[in-house]
């Protein structure tokens, strides 16, 4: 099997979860990795595996590491005399929130032709900004809480308390809070803000259940595959601490107790968000259930540890994304028109 | 005055049109400029400015021009002994359609650290899937004609003929096509088909009057400037090779003749689109005026010269978002995290 670059870290405020991720892949996938770290400089460097441990990034001796960029098809490390050539087909895309969940690596895979695990740009953009999932849910049918999207010129709200107070493209439980009454409203909103110019507001209901549902589509097989339900354990909100512990863990999972009939709503759900749209990707989507009826909370388009200890294979998931990964395609460009307008000059 | 780049060409349906968009800019930017052409392998190329014009790249002489690739602020210019930086801190994004109005060669750009004329990945994603385009459009209150969303497995309408057939992501005309009975519209969504797995229907106004209105948000300043606005003349629809030599066109533009409230009204629907998320982009919002109101058509996030012809001062558009320009900001990792599980373990 070809080489696989898990590329992780970056300049996003996950950076940390996004090491925590990649140390708990490289015990859980067998095949032959590479691990490519970028810091929030967005410098990049190749990490060896006996490095691969939280002391060696917070201590900055990852510095010492080995730089690289990118070239087509793998990455050129640059040594004093010379640079060498790293070539590697596949990427693992393990960067949550900015850069990671925007796009930008995504765009950076695909320009220098890997075969990638990473959503879409098109996804991309609509999970990574709550407020466009939120649009994009009611326009395919998908249940969703109420809301509103406020901004600086604009925070008045019809919601009652208690309100959560989200900023539109984070994470990881940073900046989110719960606010109730008009006070700690306007407190939490200006917290937001130093984070993102966009706000979402939420009715926040006591003891609503959540569950996680990872899966993919496997173009081989033309059909999704799914991991267990789980449901999320918590104290009214998770913090970001108990998020990060989380992500971590290695016992496995036992599948949320409830009724037949929601779960396979949960997987409709499912399906119809990830359409066609997140081919490529291995999500999570987070659902409350609610007076009987299945809501989609957010889109995790890179899950923390990719969500592996939800499937009960999740090598052969990885195997599945890559065995049938689709490139894009090369446009012909026959310059017909550039001729027709010369003769008609 | 700092060196910009013009990068033009691209994997793209709308490659041609790209090119006469470069010749184009040549010929009005008064600013140093350096052209960076990129071929539909994604191969990138330093151009002369004796030679951009047409020929050069439908005869495919465009190979003999320097290789480069980009690096940090620049590209690097490949020779064969040795390797040349171009430094370069500005960049104009004029790849229309696929990588360019995707979100791809944004994400490079911020990559690599420039500063930018390019529509942000979000802005992207919106305005180049058309479906998600009449989405975003309904959730900010501007009208919209009635409209399907189609793909290979569901292609069942409730329109009425004749019902224009249109590829959900491609410009420039490519694939679009009015169909007048079942026949055709079968017919036609099999060869849009081809070209995207999802397809938009919109009822076809015989007569309906479209409009062209560009513009960008000034940061310094905080106010939109707005371009004239045009009346877009056709017959029935612009196809492709109309539209073509319509980009390359050097007279001075006619402001439409409408009553000023209608202006008004398609100045505050474009403000509302460009909003927040399209800073950093000069854009063409194609509006429809019907039953003496104003409806969106299509957002153009790079359009043909940028539209630079319905400009009194493009010069000053460019420079305006230059100098205004905000990179991403570094965001600062404390590794408090990592430091504080290392501790509960």
């Amino acid at each position: 099997m070809k080489k696989t670059a898990v590329i992780f870290g970056g300049n996003s405020y996950e950076h940390e979860i996004s090491i925590i991720s990649a140390i708990s892949l490289s015990g859980i996938l067998k095949q032959e990795l590479i691990f490519i770290f970028i810091d929030n400089k967005r410098e990049m460097f190749l990490i060896e595996s006996k490095n691969l441990k939280a002391s060696y990034f917070s201590s900055l001796d990852y510095k010492k590491s080995s730089k690289v960029v990118f070239e087509n098809k793998g990455f050129l490390k640059q040594g004093f005399l010379k640079t060498t050539s790293i070539k590697c087909e596949n990427a693992i895309n393990l960067i949550h929130g900015k850069d990671g969940e925007d796009g930008t690596i995504t765009s950076l895979l695909k320009w220098f032709d890997f075969k990638y695990i990473s959503p879409s740009i098109e996804a991309s953009a609509i999970s990574y900004n709550k407020i466009l999932t939120k649009i994009y849910a009611k326009e395919i049918n998908v249940n969703i809480l109420d809301y509103e999207a406020i901004n600086k010129t604009n925070t008045k709200t019809k919601l009652n308390f208690p309100i959560i107070v989200k900023p539109s493209t984070l994470g990881s439980s940073i900046a989110i809070n719960i606010a109730n009454n008009k006070d700690e409203l306007d407190y939490f909103i200006d917290i937001a803000l130093e984070y993102d110019d966009k706000i979402l507001l939420e009715p926040f209901i006591l003891g609503i259940k959540e569950y996680n549902l990872a899966g993919y589509f496997n173009t081989n097989e033309n059909k999704f595959h799914f991991s267990k339900i789980e449901e999320v354990k918590k104290d009214k909100m998770l913090d970001f601490d108990t998020k990060y512990l989380d992500f971590a863990r290695e016992e496995s999972i036992k599948e949320a107790d409830i009724n037949e009939n929601l779960k396979k709503e949960m997987k409709e759900a499912f399906s119809k968000i990830y359409n066609t749209m997140f081919i490529n990707s291995i999500i999570r989507c987070d659902f409350f259930i609610y007076e009987n009826k299945v809501f989609l909370n957010e889109i995790n388009s890179i899950p923390g540890s990719m969500a592996n200890y939800l499937f009960d294979d999740f090598e052969k998931a990885v195997h599945n994304i890559f065995s049938s990964f689709k490139k894009d395609k090369k446009i012909n460009i026959e310059y017909s028109y550039i001729e027709n307008i010369r003769k008609a000059k």
